[in-house]
């Protein structure tokens, strides 16, 4: 398999985590984003919206988005599973990592910020609005959902699907200032995940295409 | 099972289709969202970020998120299934889902545009701008994905998330005038979708909190 993604993209590193809890094997290939790789008519063969990351598989099957990519991961490599064994839990663990992708993280984006920045005149308070509102407001709900599903980790006491969502979001709101400071659930689940080998070999600085520190 | 949705939302539209396909009997409770209900006390205990769709499932397990819904009712009510059988086919039928579900639709959203229009002063131009871009986009990938994919429906020849996903989408985007005049295969499945007796029981005017016409 190989992985085609970005260093420091939110939905890279959720793929990277999943890859890592299912002990996987993968080449890694970087797009940056910075050069506009993402754009490049080879790319967009792959992924039409050209966005990371995009995940070719042995079949040479070129799959986008970061949750798809982790249900094919989940349904063609079983074991570890990054999904609990209960289909409620399973579903929770779905609706936590679905209010990341689907309601956070769109706000955060680094291309629709751009835009509103450069195109919609947002100064740094209107940004911030913005972010707080809509991301923050989901990671909001977010909290409210681990407070009543989390064991270790969100959903339980193993790492899923939910978790490899949120360390990602976690790291892209602290970037961008988005007020975490009332997800006191999210935050212990969060300094959890990154000391497990999994999150840390996921890690964006962990990555080859990672600026030398 | 009781759903609590919105005639008119997209994402509710999307859980009624996965629901008839799958041809479950359930009670519905419509949440007004033009009177706020989806603010009240009791339904954010379910919902917590006050967004509709929620499934309450026999067990009365409160689900939220459409995608982590129709997963549900893939797991607990595997058949007719809504899913391919092939791992490769089912990450397709996934990623557009994705696509619309992460990328398409919540730029659309009807809280996103109120908070633009009223508070950030978006006109109708910025407005169509916006939506062109970044749901028409997105929409444009989603084309792109079905010509690769498609038979009859989105994905091979029988109706999938994907195609549960993409009948709201258009229905949406239609309403909000954005230029889908490009999407040829998309019109295509969509106007053989909402001939499909499940997706016509789904459809908004079809549902008890819709107006009169």
């Amino acid at each position: 398999m190989k992985l085609f993604g970005y260093w420091r993209s939110s939905a890279s590193y959720r793929v990277r985590i999943a890859l890592a809890l299912k002990e996987l094997d993968y080449d890694y290939e970087p797009v940056d984003l910075l050069k506009g790789e993402q754009k490049s008519a080879d790319y967009l063969a792959k992924n039409p919206n050209g966005l990371v990351p995009t995940l070719v598989t042995d079949n040479g099957d070129a799959i986008p988005q970061s949750l798809a990519i982790m249900e094919y991961l989940e349904d063609a490599f079983p074991e570890p599973s990054i999904l609990p064994k209960d289909a409620g839990a399973r579903a929770h663990a779905r609706a936590i990592a679905a209010t990341i992708a689907c309601e956070a993280q769109p706000f955060m984006n680094l291309r629709m910020q751009k835009f509103l920045k450069e195109e919609r005149s947002f100064d740094e308070t209107a940004m911030g609005d913005w972010l707080n509102r809509f991301t923050g407001g989901a990671m909001a709900a977010a909290e409210k959902m681990v407070r009543e599903t989390a064991g270790e980790y969100c959903v339980g006491d193993t790492p899923t699907i939910a978790d490899c969502c949120l360390v990602p979001q976690w790291f892209g709101a602290a970037r961008f200032g988005v007020d975490v400071s009332g997800f006191t659930k999210l935050a212990e689940i969060y300094d959890r995940c990154i000391k497990h080998p999994a999150f840390e070999k996921a890690h964006p600085m962990n990555q080859p295409d990672a600026p030398v520190e």
